[in-house]
């Protein structure tokens, strides 16, 4: 692609052929400016096959919203549209439908309420509200999903990583498997959701935080090829990077030839008065070498520098490293907790992919529609109960126990207010047999989640930063129940329906019961 | 990200930060220049999770190769780099390095060897061959490992569910799924490998192809919310889209609403003159639906209008239903080979993520040096034989038997020409007791993969287009055993050495063996 085709491809033409031959309908029956409502939701937490998340964090919107300012149907894409073809051979999209699109096909119309960036989500609740004329509500969809979906997808699998590996150093490594250019997504979604940086020089600059990486094992081959060694590699690599020294030992052998010759190189620094930083181990049993490795280390007199792991790693093979250092390292007089405070983790597929689960199956859904003066709320009868959405315009709240942990979050209609009711019914959201009643002894603070992130084409307050989601994701997890942030078998945070809420929607799917007469048009 | 943050980070910063800090290095020892070959291979086809593919799909190269004309280190790069600390707070990349960068910084210099995309490719052969100088050949490891990578896995998955679809048209539905923009190079990958048309708008308006979509549930949700109804609905579309109507049927329930409005609306259409396109079923037992639908469809006279399948389809739940179908249609008096002839396949999540393999692990690895006016191989000894890559300037020839199936990809060093042996020796690459003799006589052709396809800077040869590449794996498909084609425990196809290169490798491994000894610097 060159630069115009790249436009073109990541433009307002970035969504599904179905959301322009809607718009088209809308457009010819008069509806391309009814006022509906979509939600956003996923509905159910990703599950990596032997494991499923008790949580999830929201990312995603800013580049959104970026990206909702940049496009609009322009020239060039009129253009395209026009030279479409239906099976008869006669165009697609008519003129009046184009010129319509050409001078009112932008997202200025609109208003998005979203939960920010960073903050603890759940199934079933909408993370993002869109609220504005049919058309280009519609055409909006595919976007939104694609933006929203992988990012919650990666910051969620990124927290994970992070939980599991005690908050020590993340390092995301993807760029190299990621999906084409969606790595850069992937990156910013893992810094958000746990990584303390990538190793992605373009995103870093974006984002203003400091890549990281010193050398591949083509440095060590490169000089080996020139007659020379891994020694040599290591001396030239400290000569230019006295004080950000970080050896790769295990281009050769990395206990009889990496660990030694960087042990050599180290003290050679040391006597130059730099302080050494550390060692990667890329390949072979990560937790054994990295005993071995710290055993030699430290009888070098070099007890702070970092050990970096890479490899494949995930949440999963973190635990194990963690577990088999516990068991092993006292074997050999290795402190297990000190060697365990000196690890960094460079994570890189299986982060940048979600491996295991490699889409969050958010969903965007019709749920009202403004006529005749107000919102009426619809309703898809799916084939279960647990896949129909829940309609109408609403809120969602967090409702915090006394202990100030996060206990359930609560889905109201947009005119209910929990905050000033002294007892909260909170229904299961399926089950009819099952509800919750909490009194105001019960509860610390109830939270509106939802906040108005784009109106009318502006972006109304300032976004947080990187730093900001950041914080917010960890004050959101803290105050998760320890069983929800548990990595195998979480406990299953409650989702609750309001009792209005929950009424409405049985009175849908009621009327909807009868199927084929209620629909049939006589 | 405004525009010019996108500039930023998917120009040549669109990389991992070693590769910068070794190409400083590279530049302090004076290296920066020295010419080296850069292999590009994937080391195992894409494994499943219960079923592994016995071939892969080439494909990536003109977007690879499209981004390197139109990125350099330009002032805002230089800029970011120079801004870059060390820890102690100084300049990370010295101004030296940054001059000859800016000047130096683009990959005018290097040569490319690659297998044209849509060709059957396998394990541990060289896909890609970079030649050039040391700097810019390692910069361009990352983003040639990102564009490359991911292509090559979607086509191959886009391969298997076309094959196992028997040759059904297969349509791309991932947008909403894939991981952010990259889903544009998924959407490509695909149409490359077996998709006959994707919904994605801007990569058809790029591809020239044509875009396919029809309408959402909340099309007909949005009628109902207005009181109206799913038959309403229908009509609306039919009388926008007389002749291309398909409808979705599942938005209410299948067999009692959506088929029987369908086939009303369809009975209007056919008495206005036009033909009917077809239905889609989104949910629900899909096989078992599809033939109760066929057989109403057909009652009412509709024997060829399409069925479309869509909802998690991949290459297995494809399989299931038409076994399943086979099974139960003609228990409902439906013949299940029209049937099959009827279906349309509507796959996205599963292929535009690669379900189950999200990743493919492509490598990039130095394999030869120009030192004293020759190429000196390169090699890296991995914890395993069957990790170290095959060292050396080598070539790639596709073995033809006398059926005319292609029985081995042969890799040779660079002087070699196996058309010119009457006898050839393939050894296995790992397995030092197994080899296979071939004589002129059980050879109908020796085929050479790699052609030239960047030099210094420019395409010399035109790309193929997207109906080259499609036929070119249609071709190479229909030559391979159809055990190697089959979905599940595929026969191995051979990738053997050439006894020269078998030696060397050999050679060079022994050479490396001492380990410490042979790299310890007296």
């Amino acid at each position: 692609m060159n630069r115009a085709q790249k436009e073109l491809a990541e433009g307002i033409l970035f969504t599904d052929q179905y959301q322009l031959t809607m718009a088209q309908l809308y457009y010819r029956m008069g509806f391309q400016d009814k006022l509906v409502q979509f939600d956003h939701f996923f509905r159910e937490y990703p599950d990596y096959g032997t494991h499923k998340a008790g949580f999830c964090i929201n990312a995603g919107m800013e580049w959104l919203i970026h990206w909702m300012q940049q496009v609009h149907f322009g020239k060039k894409e009129i253009e395209y549209l026009s030279s479409q073809k239906n099976l008869m051979g006669q165009q697609l999209f008519q003129n009046d439908f184009l010129d319509w699109l050409y001078k009112n096909g932008s997202f200025e119309d609109l208003n998005i309420y979203a939960i920010p960036e960073g903050r603890v989500v759940h199934p079933n609740e909408p993370l993002t509200v869109v609220q504005g004329p049919l058309a280009m509500a519609q055409i909006l969809e595919t976007s939104l999903l694609n933006h929203l979906n992988y990012q919650i997808l990666i910051a969620t699998k990124a927290a994970r990583m992070h939980e599991i590996g005690r908050g020590q150093v993340l390092l995301e490594f993807g760029l190299r498997r990621g999906h084409s250019f969606g790595a850069n997504a992937g990156a910013r979604a893992a810094l958000i959701g746990g990584a303390d940086s990538t190793s992605n020089v373009g995103v870093s600059a974006v984002l203003g935080t400091s890549p990281k990486g010193t050398h591949a094992h083509s440095m060590v081959q490169f000089f080996i090829a020139l007659g020379m060694s891994e020694l040599d590699a290591f001396r030239a690599y400290a000569e230019v990077y006295p004080d950000d020294c970080l050896l790769l030992v295990d281009t050769i052998n990395t206990l009889e030839s990496g660990v030694p010759n960087a042990i050599r190189v180290f003290e050679e620094l040391r006597r130059k008065g730099h302080q050494p930083m550390g060692i990667r181990l890329d390949s072979g049993d990560l937790a054994y070498l990295s005993i071995q490795a710290a055993n030699m280390l430290d009888k070098a007199g070099f007890e702070n520098v970092s050990i970096v792991l890479s490899n494949n790693l995930d949440e999963l093979v973190i635990w194990q490293i963690l577990t088999q250092i516990e068991e092993e390292a006292p074997r050999y007089g290795v402190d297990s907790d000190k060697l365990i405070r000196r690890l960094v983790y460079g994570v890189g597929t299986r982060l940048i992919t979600s491996w295991g689960e490699p889409a969050l199956g958010g969903v965007y859904k019709l749920v009202a529609v403004y006529d005749e003066n107000q919102w009426k709320p619809a309703i898809k009868i799916s084939e279960s109960l647990d896949k129909t959405p829940n309609p109408g315009n609403k809120k969602i709240w967090r409702i915090y126990d006394k202990r100030g942990k996060a206990t359930a979050d609560l889905i109201c209609l947009n005119d209910e207010d929990p905050q000033t009711k002294s007892k909260l019914c909170l229904r299961h959201p399926t089950d009819h047999t099952k509800y919750r009643m909490l009194e105001d002894k019960d509860i610390s603070k109830i939270e509106p989640l939802l906040e108005l992130v784009w109106e009318k084409g502006k972006i109304p307050h300032p976004l947080p930063n990187l730093e900001e989601m950041r914080h917010r994701r960890i004050k959101d997890i803290e105050v998760l129940d320890s069983g929800v942030r548990r990595l195998m078998n979480p406990h299953i945070y409650h989702v609750s329906l309001s009792q209005k809420l929950w009424n409405l929607k049985q009175e849908l799917i009621e009327k909807s019961q009868p199927g084929i007469e209620n629909n049939s048009n006589k």
